[in-house]
């Protein structure tokens, strides 16, 4: 019989390449992997529920496994943290799960949290942690971009070469900008992304919030479907997936 | 005639062994004046609002030097951050001052947050920068048992050995505790404090919260006035120096 574990996990991704494992370099997949073999015995794959870039945290990605054995959650959760002890990678929470469950396909929305510090000082406690914009930035221009984006469009102008999504469409449930001092938060929430999609909204609003461009030209540039028109993708540091809602 | 420059400084307390120079280690306050050195050209002492320990962070270090060539606050920031690129300390503000206004005699309040998270799994990224707390806190019977240090009271019970104040009687004058998630809060704003008083007062906070001691207990144990009955010091790396005020 086939046990399937579900995992919620947090990261620092500054040291990794990345979630997905790839030949030669540290990556928070293989990290995990490694670190519930003692357990499973025979190495399983652990299954995000998005693939982080170089350099994105996470706060709450979640994952699955199978293994034959039937293990309990707490005893998985201690020890992987135990394994996970010199590495900046946390197991919040595990639980077994249906098999019809799967980390990746089960989701019905995906929830990211992109932090910029705004302010000409570079960063001191926050590096690696967030974007730093020199320029100021009118959070209320922002939103008035980002209105543009809520709902069912074509993402094209948003989506990075190399996406693999069969559709540039796709539905944003939300946008939410938020500023706490120096601090500004952007929270966005779809059933799925498109490769860079966040980074590169973040991007394009931020060109919105330093009025270099005004809302009109964001609104043209985002029906243009014109990837080469938007902004430069905002960097993988400033990125947190924050959580995965399940049906 | 002597120029007197005010700066607010924000450093991840991690790599260092603390504020203050010393022989042989990296410290913030080594760091600023060596930061410093290429514009006044002599060495000058960066007198800082309050000696953080080592592992201690801060938001809003407040800092004065001395020196006798006029120079551009703006320019000031902007080589100082430029040589501390590669370390995690930031020139938020500098500006000419008084040379009656002294960082450290002259602030009239000083704020330090601790942050801890309360939860069983591991830090991953705020590993160095929270205190883990496995036991449930009730932030509710730490808010009791604060309430009983706002004031002016004899915090010997709270004064760690070798500190050099004349007087274990301080003023507190406010302590806010919040609950956001998993992470506590805990703000405490005094004229100045006792030598580790912040972390042994959230020591004994913690008992109070996981219930292991009743109020009544705190209460007993601060008026003993008694160090050994007081709990463990909370570690340094849940501690950020926050602000300063100034009249």
């Amino acid at each position: 019989m086939i046990h399937r574990y579900k995992l919620i996990v947090e990261y620092d991704g500054t040291p990794f390449f990345g979630w997905q494992r790839q030949e030669g370099v540290s990556t928070v997949q293989q990290r995990l992997e490694e670190a519930v073999l003692p357990l499973t015995k025979t190495l399983v794959t652990v299954h995000g529920a998005g693939r982080t870039d170089k350099g994105v945290h996470a706060l709450g990605q979640v994952a699955h496994f199978d293994t034959e054995r039937a293990l309990d959650p707490f005893r998985i959760q201690e020890c992987m943290n135990a394994y996970l002890i010199d590495v900046p990678i946390s197991i919040l929470s595990v639980g077994e799960v249906d098999g019809a469950f799967n980390a990746r396909f089960s989701a019905i929305e995906r929830s990211y949290t992109y932090i910029i510090v705004n302010r000409r000082a570079k960063l001191g406690l926050d590096e690696n942690r967030a974007w730093r914009v020199i320029k100021d930035i009118d959070i209320q221009l922002m939103k008035s971009a980002a209105s543009l984006l809520v709902g069912c469009h074509d993402f094209s102008a948003f989506r990075a070469a190399g996406c693999q999504a069969n559709s540039p469409i796709k539905t944003l449930n939300s946008v939410e900008i938020e500023r706490v001092n120096d601090k500004i938060f952007i929270k966005v929430a779809a059933k799925s992304f498109l490769y860079h999609q966040v980074r590169n909204i973040v991007g394009s609003l931020v060109k919105v919030g330093i009025r270099e461009w005004h809302v009109n030209k964001f609104r043209e540039i985002f029906e243009s479907r014109d990837r080469n028109l938007a902004a430069p993708t905002a960097p993988a540091c400033g990125l947190y997936f924050s959580s995965v809602k399940y049906s």
